[in-house]
């Protein structure tokens, strides 16, 4: 059973997916369904004893196509539809106990190589209307599986968040011609307090408005809007600054960083391709939670200044 | 330290509150904030050695009144503000080890009635546009006292998950002259499958488009905007319907259910009040994350039917 279902309080789209209840759980070592198949009698989800990077379809996918047939509700304020879309898995390293972070860099420059490839194939595909590249990282994040994956979500509409995102990002340039993030990112660089690391062609940030402590943006100066537009030097860059984002979370506090990462990325010209890393500790030892202000009413609670969290991922690089 | 800062993404304002980051975090029960002070060398925030219910102004507010100053940044997508507003505690017993399931019908009833005095107060005051109360209970929503209480948050601005209900409500109320809750409820009533509990004035449920999978929302059945136009009659309909939720959220699992409790109302023609539970389990060993999809692009995935959770709460009564 899964369909979407219309929420029209909030106008957004639930995605209702019961066969996920059942889904893969901290399996032991030994059963990981993201490994290498050694032994054809335990085969994996990956039916090879050696690979680089592997890219498949969930087995407990919200989203598939077909999607399952839905009974459509007769008003306009109950709306229901099929969940239509895709949902892959795209695991980094058949190594079980490897990390993004820990990844060299030539394979992190495969990486980036592989989502251009996925974002091309998924956004073109009919009924596509938004892909997003993500990775949750850490039991602290819910992820049930600890072998080093990220996934990939094809909605067959603009999510919500989304929405809100390419509407600022519209208004912005129609209204000045420029797009939002050129603008802000000037306002970031003539300040300079914010920025954590910089390159030819990258530049992260814990930005002036951020709802969590550590959070990092990693953004293109260039007014580049998706992977696509993408050329090696410039995917290679990227893949460096991801590893270096990665790298500098897990020194900070002296512990593998659990994080959301979101690749953020559009077609249009007023949009700017983006790099999102939300890591849920607000200091060493305690959680940032949302409650009450946050996940009734959208309001964030940030316990912490940007100008003073950003100079600590500045320092916090680890040797080479 | 402490100002709002404009998402100009999200377009939503952050509230930072960097001397929160020092607030009380896990004091032993001997030394609770929240309990009578019982020993003068020892006070705690209630002067008091006897009480009923409590209300104070959070000693580490987000908000405050006056609030500190702030420098304004130049340009229309860097904004800042003052955090002007209130902060209240709300101390439902003195009883450290209570919950609010376990309080008397008539102290869940006279905590209504504070609920409506410190609304009728705080809506009234100048540079106040939204007044949310509500509570969040248990570790895994980063409770750090657990002493039962609540918290009313009065905003200088409208919220911006509140902004889309009102914006939602406002046009299907100018759409079709009846509040969206209204047609919506019709529809719950006539299914029936998803109603957990009802009486004389109050309805509560799973709704259809539920994003949590024992999320329960309590309406009253008549179009009332706010604690404010209920009687009596209905004050005590609102308690009984309220500690009913909270224990059968108790009995689902058999342990002390966590929840974010929140209470929506706006005094307009076209909203109604609304009381929801958010509970973040979504089995009884099993929590709901908010993951990429969810934190992200603002999609949740539900791993239930509300269908089958709902008719779950139905029997989940307590034997008075």
């Amino acid at each position: 059973m899964s369909e979407l279902r219309w929420h029209p309080f909030l106008q957004e789209w639930t995605i209702t997916a019961t066969h996920r209840q059942d889904r893969t759980f901290f399996p032991p070592d030994d059963f990981c369904p993201l490994c290498p198949t050694r032994d054809s009698n335990q085969p994996t989800e990956i039916p090879r004893a050696h690979f680089d990077i592997a890219v498949f379809e969930n087995r407990f996918p919200s989203l598939c196509t077909p999607p399952p047939a839905v009974e459509l509700e007769p008003n306009d304020f109950v709306m229901t539809r099929p969940s239509s879309g895709v949902c892959e898995v795209v695991v980094y390293t058949p190594e079980h106990h490897a990390t993004l972070a820990g990844l060299s860099p030539r394979k992190v420059e495969a990486l980036c190589r592989v989502w251009k490839d996925r974002y091309a194939d998924l956004i073109s595909r009919d009924g596509i209307e938004y892909v997003y590249i993500f990775e949750n990282k850490g039991k602290e994040i819910g992820v049930t599986l600890s072998h080093p994956h990220g996934q990939i979500y094809a909605y067959p509409f603009i999510p919500r968040t989304i929405q809100t995102r390419l509407e600022s990002e519209r208004m912005h340039f129609e209204k000045t011609g420029r797009q939002l993030a050129h603008d802000w990112l000037n306002f970031e660089m003539q300040d300079g307090r914010r920025i954590v690391a910089e390159s030819e062609h990258f530049i992260t940030l814990v930005p002036y408005f951020a709802r969590y402590p550590y959070e990092l943006h990693i953004l293109p100066k260039q007014p580049i809007p998706t992977l696509l537009q993408m050329n090696d030097a410039c995917l290679d860059a990227l893949a460096r600054a991801i590893l270096d984002a990665a790298q500098r979370l897990d020194a900070l506090f002296g512990f593998s960083m659990p994080y959301i990462m979101s690749l953020f990325q559009h077609p249009t010209d007023f949009t700017r391709f983006e790099v999102e890393f939300l890591p849920p500790y607000r200091t060493k030892h305690k959680l940032k939670y949302l409650a009450g202000s946050e996940a009734g009413c959208g309001v964030f609670i940030n316990d912490t200044l940007p100008e003073n969290t950003a100079p600590q991922l500045r320092g916090a690089k680890p040797s080479p």
